[in-house]
């Protein structure tokens, strides 16, 4: 990674610079040094209102640009001029900028743009994503092969949507829900359960993780079968995690057994 | 996150602690403080040689217990011992210690031998994982519903592996491939490939990342057509990120859309 000296203006027709910074949690002691020097170079930090509150003390004395859920690609557009004007611009999402974050509405700008792929330069500095944390505050359930799927279906088709819980329930992966549930989208968690429920028994644990390593943090384990009465204690801001055949409970953490064990038994 | 003062040998009896840390790509400017400071609380630190190596500069006056490949089983029951024994100590991974690392075989020793969830304490520090140091490194290639696949058989049968590889091909996931090919394993990620052609055009691009933030990094873009020559430029440190239908290549970058830019057409 090459980070210079940061701060000064840089001349018209100096080439840009663009970082997608991924801010993690939300709690700076999952924030990485990477980033961390990202937001210090930069002199110009966009993104959205809330997530930029996350990171206030890292601001001091840059040029924020502040906006709204929903409009992305007008950051994107906002943060390729300033770059292409010769700024040093850091693009901030929460968790990873490349799951589900500002990076794909940044290099789509890029593209339309006609992007050289060189200037101004990109760099894309990962965090730690929400299926990270709330598989670390659940215990283990990442350890087999895994999918991730947004329940959104603002900018995907529903049956695209179902089409991949189908598979994923098909192929017995873990499954992490993005966005599994609004105040507007209140079925589609549960179609998805619906779904799971065809291959998976109702006692199949599922964990919901909601302001993962923030005061508010709340993590509850509950089963697919259960959860149709518990649905209410997830929203936007919850990432669900569902186990898969496998997948057990003990010491009030869930655990997917990476298959070593089963191994062991085998050569005693 | 709780952190104490660290350091001090506990007297028996006292409760230990285990904290399971994923120390990321290999490049520190990519490591946590919640990491480095576990690493700087325990006492005793147990894990793979070489992945200790990455970190030997944040290891000094640790007791270390270095182990080798294939010994993840042994490595728990050493850790849990110990931490049984009222020692606070560390188990290190690469990348996320909870995605195909050591919390599994930890969490399943603890399991064994009854732990009641609360002693030892044990705490999950989840690191960036190598589908997200790759993604970075390639683009934005995981803006859509992606699942992580890994080609080992060595832990799980091959039937249930390729199950899972033409279920990501029907659900049209983006795929990251965990353990692709090593000397002994040389035909899993083509025939893998071959599932995915039935779904998908020989022109999906695919990334090749090997090392990355290490001085030795290579990152390779490709396509699913060209893999077959290209398969020597893949082993056992390699992540293979192999697009969905909507994937795209520009600048060098990899790029899945996330959906924004069709909605913006759709408004206008």
């Amino acid at each position: 990674m090459t980070i210079g000296a940061g701060g000064e203006h840089l001349m018209a027709g100096s080439p840009g610079k663009l970082y997608l910074v991924g801010l993690g949690p939300g709690d700076n002691l999952y924030l990485a040094p990477a980033a961390r020097l990202a937001l210090a170079e930069c002199q110009v930090v966009v993104g959205f209102r809330g997530y930029m509150d996350q990171v206030a003390d890292l601001l001091a004395g840059k040029e924020c640009i502040a906006m709204e859920l929903g409009q992305e690609l007008d950051r994107a557009e906002k943060a390729v001029a300033l770059a292409q004007a010769g700024r040093t611009v850091a693009v901030v999402s929460s968790g990873d900028a490349g799951i589900y974050g500002m990076a794909a509405p940044v290099f789509r700008v890029l593209t339309d743009r006609g992007w050289d792929g060189e200037s101004p330069q990109v760099q894309v500095v990962p965090g730690i994503s929400a299926l990270q944390s709330a598989a670390s505050l659940l215990g283990a359930p990442l350890m087999q092969d895994f999918c991730a799927i947004s329940l959104s279906d603002l900018l995907t088709p529903w049956e695209a949507i179902q089409r991949r819980v189908n598979a994923a329930a098909q192929g017995d992966f873990v499954v992490v829900f993005y966005n599994p549930r609004s105040q507007r989208r209140t079925w589609q968690l549960l179609e998805a359960r619906r779904i799971l429920l065809e291959h998976r028994p109702a006692s199949t644990p599922v964990g919901l993780v909601r302001d993962a390593y923030r005061p508010s943090q709340r993590v509850v384990i509950t089963n697919l079968g259960q959860l149709e009465e518990e649905i209410f204690l997830v929203d936007m801001f919850t990432t669900v995690v569902v186990g898969n055949s496998t997948t057990y409970l003990h010491g009030g953490r869930m655990i997917t057994p990476r298959g070593y064990e089963e191994k062991a038994a085998a050569r005693s």
